[in-house]
């Protein structure tokens, strides 16, 4: 029996129309480093429509793609809103992917126009001969001053690009399974893979962010996006900003301590997204230049675990309540938000804290044991995590990658635990977790333990063979300068604080831990030196 | 370009299986009169296997219709769960309706089976033998004492039915758009028409339940649900709260001000729904009877306008925040709730607050003016309200309406203005709209000033015809005894109180105004009476 409910589509157009005209006096504000730029909704609106016709008139139709290589700021937010809701694909491209990658993500998904900030042309300019499909480069601003591009490719300005067009665009009406915007992955094993959402999950993803077992983001609030717009889409705070009538406030390129504490005074948001890392670096700023942050009434923080230690001080210090999450691009990218449940207090309540969080009802969570079973969620019980829903993929764009998933199901590659009240740790990646003798044991739990040691600056553990045990792990440290501590001391001051059984035997010290071009220890290039022959290994 | 993401429906019994595991602990009350019963999520999640077991038992299978005639209860929050997530779909039933219309929705849905409170019996044991369709009769609880059906229905209790089935049941994958539960409105003209929900509206529905712009239920949250599940399913809460991990609090029949008052003592609720009535009942009973009502924090109120008076009574003498809110069965039913904007204060928000309030992103409003044409949203411009989103009907059940819908959208009937920020204020229905001279004059603001009146208990006015202004209003009017109110003083009364123009000259003096089944004006019984000569009618 079909139901008699208007068969009316989930769609980015709907976030735009209502937004800019429900919600028409919201803004967004943009960060120029000395000040701020300003547009209202109703302002957002009208440009969308003008970019559309803009677009339109470079020949850009039905699902082409257009690609950002974008700081946060509005026009990105026009882009994130008038593509998809024209019936194009936008296609962020991080900025951050090294050359090869980037020429090879723009090529894979055939990006015809990409629309860049002046103040990225450097790191565009070298691989725009490389990039195949791209007819058109948009600068934003006034100026095209700085591009270098080939002779196939037509350059604009954006404002006299937009300037003059319609103000009014007729929206399409979309299937809303359609795509609406891909993001590609910047994992450490092999090219990195593209996830196109659909307008059906950034829609049904912009709900949970302004729901109370999310993020709870609300009209009236002022939203500081840190989280870079071509990252996992910026945590969907665009979108979700636009449809609840929450301003956002965009940092634009000034993402260091200094320039950003300078516009929490100036904007005092309440409420902001981004990794545990830029927090740090602000804390740390605002304990030598006190200011008053208490503006911000949420933090969501997510990306990487984050140190407990942060998250006490950013209450005490600043009234400040940490949200703790997890996602990934995969998964649009919330995942799991470490709201506590009500009623708990004092440790109990700091004790969910901690967790990567409890997932909504449209994300279902499963642990999958190393034989394919199915295990408990009693809290203790440890696994790989797989998420199914309506915002999560399931596949890669024109990549066969079967091995990521499971009957449906995303495997994540985050190994942990979760509780019966929904509540997920993660304790691991897969493939970084060490399974000696049966047993497994967490890498990244090592490595917290090793990096406690006031002479150690970093630490990054990896499986190694082993003919007895299988694996055995392998600690590769850097020491500080000056540091009179071995393999032998840091060994011993491990005692107490591992499992005996899991006391790592064999060490390395090296200079620095390889990274990725987001930051992250690559532990495949390490294992890749060990295999080589090409790490001095101490074993006890 | 197709997406990436998952095919992953939106179904009940996601939200089944998500509030029966996550939200194991969170639990529905259901009021005894002197006491309570309480249920966990986790048991209700096993009853549900065990009730969808036992329908399928009684032979219910693909979408067959399994109608409810019950309270607000734990068993009638199993049905709403478990009928759906099977498969098939839920009727509820109103018990309110007269005998005849009863007769209609039921043998209309073709409902295969009721389940029915046992002390709501005797309300449909005479018409049991004129419901065609129906199988099977389950009376909730242990017994089927009281049951007088004819032959061919047979009589199960409810607890015997389950008992011993299994507490797990494989909840098949439904297409989303397929009907999840119906719900037949008791509007005055004709028979009362059905609207069938789809997994796909409920789901979206009790999303927008928990956002910050809507309702805002959130976990922990001890939810009152006053507003009847026969009627616009609750206003979406029961499915809400499972989803969110909120606790339900469920009256049963103990609707008076007296009960309600010693429930709200014993359970503490943390949110309750319910039309004005209700609200104006304990109201009145709790100045007689002090009591510390303050755990309620928000109250939603729907269903008819709310007097500003109750209002300011309800946040000064009990801190309770009224969320006044429009929606109709058609529309799952919210619609809009007034949140005032953010930043506003004192009078300002006062005045936001007595709107019908503001229209979330999935639903889209117009305003349509005599001659189809669109009007602006200006605050002041009048027109018929139409409204389009996923969760608003499209159709009514086996019934040709196309004089509801208009282009896609539907025609609510209901007349009023919206702001440019979205706020919508309604002055009357359509049809009892009075067209005076080419203006428009609201019967319910006639209504209103005319109540001012110290002497009237209640006045009803409606449009009658008019040989030079086509239509002028009359006025029928109930005066408290002893009265000597007359037309002349009352039109006198009213002088400075309404324009000129539209002070009415007819007036008839009632001994009660006609009703509808659910206590609303009659006033197609008042008009018909009128037309036959049934009033006695002073021309001033």
């Amino acid at each position: 029996m079909q139901s008699t409910m208007q068969d009316a589509p989930l769609q980015i157009a709907q976030i735009l129309r209502h937004g800019s005209t429900v919600h028409g006096d919201a803004e967004v504000v943009t960060w120029t480093g000395d000040g701020a730029r300003r547009r209202t909704y109703a302002e957002v609106g009208r440009r969308c429509a003008q970019l559309a016709h803009a677009l339109r008139g470079l020949g850009v139709d039905g699902d082409q793609r257009v690609a950002t290589f974008m700081w946060n700021n509005a026009e990105h937010l026009e882009a994130y809103l008038a593509v998809p809701a024209m019936g194009a694909v936008l296609h962020t491209l991080n900025i951050r992917l090294f050359p090869e990658q980037l020429i090879h993500v723009a090529n894979h998904a055939e990006d015809q126009v990409i629309i860049v900030d002046p103040s990225l042309l450097p790191l565009l300019n070298p691989q725009l001969p490389q990039l195949t499909t791209v007819k058109h480069v948009i600068v934003t601003g006034e100026s095209t001053d700085g591009v270098d591009a080939p002779d196939s490719v037509q350059v604009h300005a954006y404002e006299a690009l937009i300037a003059e067009k319609s103000v009014d665009f007729d929206w399409p009406e979309v299937d809303e399974r359609s795509a609406a915007a891909m993001c590609y992955t910047s994992g450490t094993t092999g090219d990195p893979k593209g996830v196109a959402y659909s307008h059906r999950s950034i829609y049904l993803h912009s709900m949970q962010v302004c729901m109370t077992d999310g993020p709870a983001l609300k009209q009236g609030d002022r939203a500081l996006a840190v989280v870079p717009q071509f990252h996992a889409m910026s945590w969907g705070l665009p979108y979700a900003a636009f449809m609840i009538g929450a301003s956002l406030i965009m940092p634009d390129r000034f993402l260091q301590p200094e320039p950003l504490a300078a516009l929490l005074a100036a904007e005092q948001p309440t409420f902001a997204a981004a990794v545990p890392t830029i927090w740090l670096g602000l804390h740390q700023y605002l304990e030598q230049h006190p200011q008053d942050i208490s503006s911000m009434k949420d933090v969501l923080i997510g990306g990487s675990a984050v140190p407990p230690s942060l998250m006490h001080v950013f209450e005490k210090d600043h009234g400040i309540t940490v949200l703790h999450a997890w996602g990934m691009t995969e998964t649009s990218p919330l995942g799991s938000v470490a709201r506590p449940p009500a009623g708990t207090e004092g440790d109990e309540r700091w004790h969910y804290r901690y967790t990567q969080g409890r997932f909504p009802a449209s994300v279902e969570a499963r642990l999958i044991g190393d034989n394919g079973e199915t295990l408990p969620h009693d809290g203790k019980t440890v696994g790989e995590l797989e998420v199914r829903g309506p915002w999560i993929t399931g596949a890669y764009y024109g990549v066969d990658a079967a091995d990521k998933f499971d009957d449906g199901w995303l495997r994540t590659g985050d190994v942990g635990s979760i509780t019966p009240d929904g509540y997920l740790t993660l304790t691991d990646r897969t493939k970084d977790i060490i399974k000696s003798g049966g047993e497994w044991i967490s890498s990244v739990d090592l490595e917290n333990a090793v990096m406690g040691h006031p002479d150690v600056l970093e630490a990054a553990v990896i499986g190694v063979p082993d003919p007895k045990w299988d694996e055995r792990p392998l600690v590769a440290v850097v020491l500080r300068d000056g540091s009179d501590s071995t393999p032998e001391t840091l060994r011993e001051f491990l005692s107490d604080k591992v499992a005996k059984w899991q006391l790592p035997e064999n060490w390395t010290i090296i200079p620095e831990v390889p990274k990725t071009s987001v930051g992250k220890f690559d532990k495949k290039r390490l294992r890749s030196t060990f295999h080589d022959g090409g790490l001095d290994v101490t074993r006890l």
